[in-house]
């Protein structure tokens, strides 16, 4: 079966699993439940929550507890992007090809959804507890996820990101700042937490994490590509947004064909790594090379 | 000592214990850092955590563990009120006597600063695993947080709050909705939480949590009739907000003397509940009365 017939079946399968966290539209406060599910649903690659369950099942991983951690890991991934989208942040209209959130619901319910969906996250994680009372790797799991999602990880970089929007000043230890908190952390969380709940060593969680960072960077490294080379039409949002904000990007400093290259580079020194560990995933390795290769 | 004195003194303690909690403000990031801690600092009655500590103190509760929640509950009520004052939501330019903080830090700010504060609550509350890992209490009250926090507790009132702002035609089954769930919810979860970690029966619980229902609408009902009733220089932010911005109440359906009489009748009841308690907290009680009955 080609890679993209075996991610599609994936993605499917996770689709089911996030369903089955989202809440109910009903009762006086539907609106922001309708707003919460209608950012969650519209898609994307779901790429977190299949990175974690790879990684998962990878180091052995058969049990259910991994779950309420693929939901969560989305709602805190969709939850950025509604925060991101608003006009007081990055001012978008449309993403994956859909009108965003707070054009759809208004302003104050798309702040409401985002705060829903990032309390719903932690309350769906923390159900893992009641899964596996016993198994400490699902505190640990807890605490990867907080810490990756807040101010020492991805709010930490979207800070930056939204404060040197508009200066082509920014610094290239800004812009590695940027990226490697931004993007990096929640796909980092991602495997990790895969790794942890499979019980893997601290060792093993190293190894993941180093993997993790090369193919979050790589992964933005191919967003800034992208938005100067594809169309809006494959993208399903706006093309040159960078350009046409003032934004610095690593394709700014490196240019397009160094930066090409860098991602080349990065993707196969993930994919070197993960070979080098003594359990296999075959369909990760492949994974990893699609998405770093995608064209939207 | 008098009640004011008593409080006060409990006050500080708690401003230690929350100060443990907030982030150092280093690094790139700063800025959001420097918002969160702003908001947190900006004082208020810490009626929140202080319910909590007593309420744990009442029913024996003598360790740690407490405290991440006590910051984790003063954080969450924290952030609803940054995301509350932005521009899309009540536009509100103060609030206890300083400007609010998307006016110091800017609307994108303001929404990262909330988003940090409700990512470190759980991240902090998290942490209280780490104090004592076999005790499954712990659990419960990170679940109880998180629900009364989201979407079927302060979120959901949030919602209805907003949806119906500016018309005098909600509903009185929609005001008490807002009610019991905007307020009410974390009040609730506030006593209940140091219930369950002292080890309070499932009986005992119950008995919080009807207790916490009355203690929150009558705090509503009492922040209702100061709006009409009190000068802006006595309670740090405008008066008379409900009535410019077209906002139905308590008071508008009751009037000023019935809600008054609610406000005492409540405040009985909840006192009386406490005290048929087996255990008992004297501070508590006054509290609850004091509290109820504040000018500010």
């Amino acid at each position: 079966m080609e890679i993209k017939e075996q991610i599609a079946l994936r993605a499917a399968a996770i689709e089911e699993i996030i369903g089955k966290y989202l809440p109910k539209e009903t009762g006086y406060q539907k609106t922001v439940i309708e707003a919460m599910n209608y950012s969650v649903k519209a898609g994307g690659k779901r790429l977190r929550p299949m990175l974690m369950q790879e990684t998962y099942r990878m180091f052995g991983g058969k049990s259910e507890v991994i779950e309420p951690f693929m939901a969560a890991i989305e709602m805190i991934h969709t939850y950025s992007l509604v925060h991101d989208d608003l006009p007081a942040m990055d001012n978008d209209e449309y993403r994956r090809g859909r009108k965003t959130t707070h054009v759809v619901y208004g302003e104050a319910i798309g702040i409401l959804a985002g705060d829903g969906l990032l309390n719903l996250a932690f309350e769906t994680a923390v159900g893992a507890l009641e899964i596996e009372p016993e198994n400490r790797n699902v505190v640990r799991a807890l605490q990867v996820l907080s810490s990756k999602a807040g101010i020492y990880g991805m709010i930490g970089g979207q800070t930056v990101d939204i404060e040197t929007d508009g200066t082509k000043e920014v610094t290239r230890e800004q812009l590695d700042f940027i990226y490697r908190l931004k993007t990096g952390a929640l796909i980092e969380a991602s495997m990790l937490i895969g790794a942890i709940l499979a019980g893997a060593t601290r060792n093993e969680q190293n190894q993941i994490s180093e993997i993790a960072n090369c193919v979050g960077l790589a992964f933005q490294i191919q967003d800034d590509i992208l938005d100067v080379t594809s169309t809006g039409e494959v993208l399903g949002k706006p093309v040159g947004s960078d350009e046409k904000n003032g934004k610095a990007t690593y394709v700014t400093y490196e240019g397009l064909e160094k930066s090409a290259k860098d991602v080349e580079r990065l993707s196969l020194e993930a994919i070197k790594k993960l070979e080098a560990l003594v359990v296999k995933n075959e369909f990760l390795a492949e994974l990893l090379s699609y998405l770093i290769h995608r064209e939207k």
